[in-house]
């Protein structure tokens, strides 16, 4: 049995709507973890409902971002996604990015195929996936695909199913600053405290790393939502749709350069540009 | 010098949006605090943009609610205020009410008058008074005005000025759930952690105890904000605007029945119905 929680590859995990034509602040970064001067991306787009036309958006950024070579897979049946031809050009990349769009879409269409086998394959040989907004829920085991933000504390309002499971007992949720999301994953950890909630903002991202730790990137949050320490909860006395009681839920927020460990669950201060510490 | 966080009297501080019209939970409650078969009500409506019309609102509700007496004080300039004959229809009142709207139009008007020196003797006296949305954002001595949800952990993106201070050392926000609005709170603790931050969800509510205990009340939830743990932050390195990374805020989600001890920041569970306790 593995310590969790537990990565299972390179994987970014970013916010949702990351800077396309500014700066690229997290794009760049992705690509500089890629570690190649030569590298080859493939994109899947399938959680979009306009695949075509974020398609072209990321031919754009890695051809800015001088990748040698772009795949661009706009999957949008099972019967693609099982393509074996299909599946053939993520053989050889370096970089695999799950655009964004709707979660369920892309475990529904992509779930238990060939091109998910092909994702894996990859994952396994030592290529970096990254994911942004649906394209990051995926990476969780335990995937929210629906829940409004303010019913977030209602029982079983927080909708989940199987995600592609890249990560063990981390449930990563995205967008989240602007849509006041942590009711929902205070909700997850209350259920079951081994998931670590991982609420990342827009044009933020994790870079998780091979000793189960993350460090954060990007110009805005990462809320962690730790529930090891509740002592208290309503939750197996009320009904569906009542509303949760909850003792000692943990956050943190991180911005670029802080990161935490999942395995001590620890807040980690930047080591290189260390900012006041208060404790000092 | 007294023991924070502080009371100042019998107060019933509410989330907005109470139920005027069906089981009007949070309101009878408020008038069963008040503790007399007959009672006399002030409400203020300043906090109102339309306050003739939140007057009627009220007087229909408290007259359901068999007042012996109701006072409507649509106060809207500071010379009414200071009318010494408005300020007089407060004097025997039982129970206060400080209607919602904008809190900052009701410390504009009413801070520093004669209305509020009868508010405050009236509760010195042992009156009840309670407040919804506006009318209990300025129960604190440091009042939120003003911050958007999604901005509320950039650093000083949360505007405050002085409530009437009714409570020391415990920051109420109101609408809390369905404004998504911890980011808000998690600031305010972070800048001082002698404040606890109080968001309270809309149909519901907190009754204030002489013992420093608040007993939840209505249909949604309250949400304790404690910094008292709070290790790391960056907050005094960082720039107005930018993010701010905190570590150990701990949350709790309480409701109807459930409490919180404010003097030893803990989380009380409902005695006489005690729901499942996932520690038993």
């Amino acid at each position: 049995m593995t310590s969790k929680p537990f990565f299972r590859g390179r994987l970014i995990a970013i916010g949702g709507n990351e800077d396309k034509v500014n700066e690229l602040v997290v794009l760049k970064r992705v690509v500089q973890e890629v570690g190649k001067a030569e590298y080859k991306v493939g994109v899947v787009t399938t959680a979009s409902d306009e695949p075509e036309q974020r398609g072209k958006e990321y031919h754009k950024v890695f051809t800015t971002l001088e990748a040698s070579a772009i795949e661009i897979l706009n999957i949008k049946t099972r019967a693609q996604a099982n393509d074996r031809t299909l599946a053939k050009k993520l053989e050889d990349v370096d970089l695999i990015f799950l655009a964004g769009g709707d979660q369920l879409r892309l475990t529904t269409i992509v779930g238990g195929s060939r091109i998910l086998n092909s994702i894996q394959n990859r994952l396994e040989a030592g290529a970096l996936v990254a994911g942004t907004s649906a394209g990051a829920a995926v990476f969780s085991d335990t995937m929210i695909y629906e829940g409004k933000s303010e019913e977030g504390l209602l029982k079983g309002r927080v909708l989940t199913t199987s995600g592609f499971g890249f990560v063990e007992s981390i449930v990563f949720d995205t967008h989240f600053m602007t849509r006041g999301r942590i009711g929902r994953l205070v909700q997850i950890v209350t259920t079951n405290p081994t998931c670590i909630g991982v609420g990342i903002g827009e044009d933020s991202g994790v870079v998780l790393k091979g000793d189960g730790t993350v460090e954060i990137i990007g110009t805005g949050q990462v809320i962690i939502v730790d529930g090891s320490d509740i002592t208290h909860s309503n939750i197996i006395s009320i009904k569906p749709g009542g509303p949760i009681a909850v003792e000692n839920v943990r956050i943190h927020s991180l911005v670029n350069g802080y990161g935490y460990n999942f395995k001590k669950r620890r807040f980690l201060v930047p080591s290189n540009n260390k900012p006041e510490n208060i404790d000092d």
